[in-house]
């Protein structure tokens, strides 16, 4: 049993202390939250100590790994920490929204071999794994074109949208990562729009955009598109389309059950998609946990690393640039 | 081009006319209806002759089959008097509504070598068509159940259901020749409930019934399930299942077309299934047209014939006595 | 938090234990077998105590409830002796093979307050459980027709089935259930057919049956078929529909995951339904413990009753005494 | 009935042609082709006259209207001959490859009141005219995204690539006019990207690409993506989804029949998508009938009008540019 403390009580933070108390492999070790308040009542509920101090966590020996959860501007603090301190990492996404602290930080872990996960969960959906799974078996043979259909159910508040550093930092990060995983080599061009359709008023306060479009390609030539929205009515739109030279792969969205009305106005009718990213990647949550465990004890490599997280931020990089300057852009002109 | 002549110009009748009309390897030869207008109204739309009479009919040297579409209680007499003329014969289901009748039919045209039809159109769907031979073709084992749910989308008019002779015999007959084509050997006895569901008034009124059950069964076990509705407000419901022990074919239902909407209330709804027979069984009357002129034109047997016509409301029969007496009804028990 | 203890380390029982040691509302108190080795690997793993007997969990006072999911022959006594001991019950299907012990229990613990719930989970399933919501809801008007299928992936090994009681007590009990659950109102006919159509040497030699038809009626009329075999080689085949004056609806198979592959030879093929109840009822199954912690904790009603399990056997001794005798047969003409 | 007659016999025009025939609102006139061999096979299958020329067919009084599938570099041509004659038109598209002689046409047409139709056949296909209408209806509020897919079964031989104009205009122009259909406004920048991922050599010996996408933006900010293969395996993909602020539509594949297969393997298979667009797109090219029948017996506007042509082809070119130079072009860019 890996001994996990998770840091940062938020909701996700919140959700993963949950999952890690009852993942089979892993127990929760403690919680820590900047606000106190939050940490003990999460620990009260699961039955763990809130520790006083990240660094108290750190330091104990009762502590095998970290989940880090905590808001963004401290991922790559408590990384290098929890390196220094010998325990794993299992890291929420994205580890910095500035691409140069990024680097720092892979400069200062360089060549440690403890591990460092990244919280890609889309990496561990089954749906999305599945079709990975085919695609590498070969089954719809050279893969040409990737769609990625990601769209949240609705616009988060003023509050979340001033920190969480723009959309492509933010919410395509998930899509730039998972397109390099299906893609199978890395996007070397980046075109993107963006707009703000669902709430121009705010989108012009805030100078962001609620809605994106995205072509990549690679050097080899494959093709990608993303689109994003944050505002699905109709649930959490999370899909993914392969295309080869054999055939497709399609993973789709999951219902809460496969209920149906059949009516005179209509047939076929399911409730809406899984609501959110806690329902829709539940089972990608859990799994994650168990490929992290799986880093720790028996020496596997992440399948979402470090790495992974700083090439999806400089996809992240490209699309500004694309999108400031109405041209493709390559990814090799991103500086940190 | 076989030139087939149209008797009965009601609603089945006259799709019948445009369809031999519009058929590449037919054309319509003439039309008769006992009630001159509608014989006239349909000959006009479609640039044909209407016959003053089913005689004229049978004597015409441009004519060189029949299909007759026109009140049930005239298909046996028309049937002897097209094969006495020697036209081809596609006639309508049912052959009658009285067994005797159809034996003494039977034993009238008994050695002929002209092709007689039955109109089962299921029996040339499309999507039925491909599961039978799916089923042929071993991809599903050794079949055990079949399951067939048969729907119609409102309830008929009094005056329909008053000279319909029946539940079983009018609808449920349809349902009987899928079970016997699907099964591929006799059922061998037959169990039946039914009741007046949607109008009970009616049903008291008319002692008819709206909603029925059915399990069948073949001499080597094959188990089969039949259920009716007069009311499936959401459409036209016509599937078949074959489970097998190695797999399962569906064929299920048509929709008018593949869109789908999603909203904060339901996703992937469609429209209602297509709204009754002529729409969602057009391809397979096409279909129909295309094997009578393979039967007439090279031999080919029937696919839907007298004597399976003949079975299937022998099936009708045994179902009444089980609906009757509480119990499972040996098919032999049935007597003309 | 209800402190629950497992009689019973078989694989239900191993799978009960690790429910409810997860489940956010229930801790496991102990578990015991009578095979002791069965029990101490459970409690090993689970963290928790392996009781060396039954009655050793039912004098503990860190026990609030008990979950039974040993043999069936001592479902009824480790009820009454929990009743006794004033430990509430959750208890696997069947009560009983006999109905005169299931009878017999009853009169026992007639009066008690304490809550006894059967494991009947497919009343817990959230998509049977949102067709019945539906249904209740009045979306689809009076019910007409209940079509019910269910099919398991497998012929269990021979050993099983003969203890099992045969297919109506053990398998299609659920579905007995689940007849009553969606029709509203007692069952008062049944109609039931058999035959050992998967292996008929084992049928023979076991007088036991693998695929099965049934029909349903109430006293109202409503109609309900049901249809059971041993061998869904595609998977756990679990289906309801519910069709009514207004509508329909369909509770259908839950797949692993949402992929679905497109190639030359198929489009939208998705991996086989989930294995079997371990997998297809694990929400139901936790949403089972939730409504158990209800009952105890707010003095609700059980949704799955004692008088439950009770009538749903006495439905498949109707059935047993149809498919004997070839008959409807009243419900009424049982008798213990 | 609308007397037509049909320009070109090669695989198109003879669709067309029986088409033609067997509408009700339509009779064929006559055919014509450059080989007359065609022609005559055509004439002889269909009971008509093949014409000598196109000129016969343009001086003739007993033909209302002509509908022009002959090849591309022939189309304005005989739009031009035909407006003069007095004879509605319906063309198949592109009208030409090149936008200046598109331009010189329009001018030499300019003010005609006789209609003029192309044929844009998706605009008249039944679930993209009911994702269309649905839209309209404001059922997902206001449009944010358009998404299509379009991707034809194989890639066709050299000789057709050699003379087609180019992937943009040969193919993508059919989703260029969709985009714009349902947008319902212009979009005002194309981005585009291509690649020979099918057949590189080919690519290479024609300067020709296989597979693309494409980003569109109209001036309010909608934002379109499309994308394109000549090589789906898996058969004809063409997919239309419009998301909006209050909901989603999508216009699906349409399978020939709804027959699934359950195995052990994979569940809920179904055959390929239909072939190619003669089956696909058959009930789109009967109301494109119905439509150009509407247009000159009852003065309704095209659906696709000459206009829809000229604008379809403008986007191209901007794809052309944009392909070229890897920026967002925009259409005003595009000069004839």
């Amino acid at each position: 049993m890996l001994r996990i403390a998770v840091l940062g009580c938020g909701r996700i933070g919140q959700m993963h202390a949950a999952n890690v108390a009852r993942h089979p492999r892993s127990t929760l070790a403690a919680v820590y939250d900047v606000h106190k308040p939050s940490a003990e009542r999460i620990a009260h509920d699961l039955g763990v100590k809130a520790a006083a101090s990240a660094e108290e966590i750190f330091a104990s020996k009762d502590v095998d790994a970290v989940l880090i959860a905590t808001a963004t501007p401290t991922h790559a603090d408590y990384i290098e920490m929890a390196i220094a301190a010998g325990k794993a990492v299992l890291c929420e996404k994205p580890i910095d929204l500035s691409l140069a602290r990024v680097e720092s930080c892979a400069a200062k872990i360089a060549g440690t071999s403890i591990p460092v996960q990244l919280g890609f969960n889309r990496r561990y959906d089954p749906g999305h794994a599945a079709a990975r799974a085919a695609l590498v078996a070969g089954e719809i043979g050279d893969l040409h074109q990737v769609i990625i259909t990601s769209r949240d159910p609705g616009i988060p508040p003023r509050s979340y949208l001033e920190a969480a550093g723009g959309l492509f930092r933010d919410m395509t990060i998930h899509d730039f990562d998972l397109a390099r995983f299906m893609l199978g080599e890395e996007p070397t061009e980046v075109f993107a729009i963006g707009g703000a359709l669902i709430d121009p008023a705010l989108g012009a306060a805030l100078n962001e955009i609620d809605s994106a479009m995205f072509i990549l390609r690679t050097a080899s030539g494959k093709q990608c598109h993303i689109n994003n929205s944050r505002t699905a009515v109709y649930g959490y739109d999370q899909r993914v389309e392969l295309m080869g030279s054999a055939g497709m792969i399609i993973s789709d969205n999951r219902k809460p059950h496969e209920m149906r009305r059949y009516s005179s106005k209509s047939v076929e009718a399911s409730e809406p998609y899984q609501f959110f990213f806690l329902e829709r990647y539940l089972e990608a949550f859990m799994a994650e946990i168990d490929g992290f465990v799986d880093c720790v004890e028996k020496g596997a490599a992440p399948l979402a690393s470090f790495e992974d997280g700083r090439r999806a931020l400089i996809l992240a990089e490209a699309a500004y640039i694309s999108m400031r300057e109405g041209r493709i852009v390559k990814v090799s002109e991103v500086n940190a």
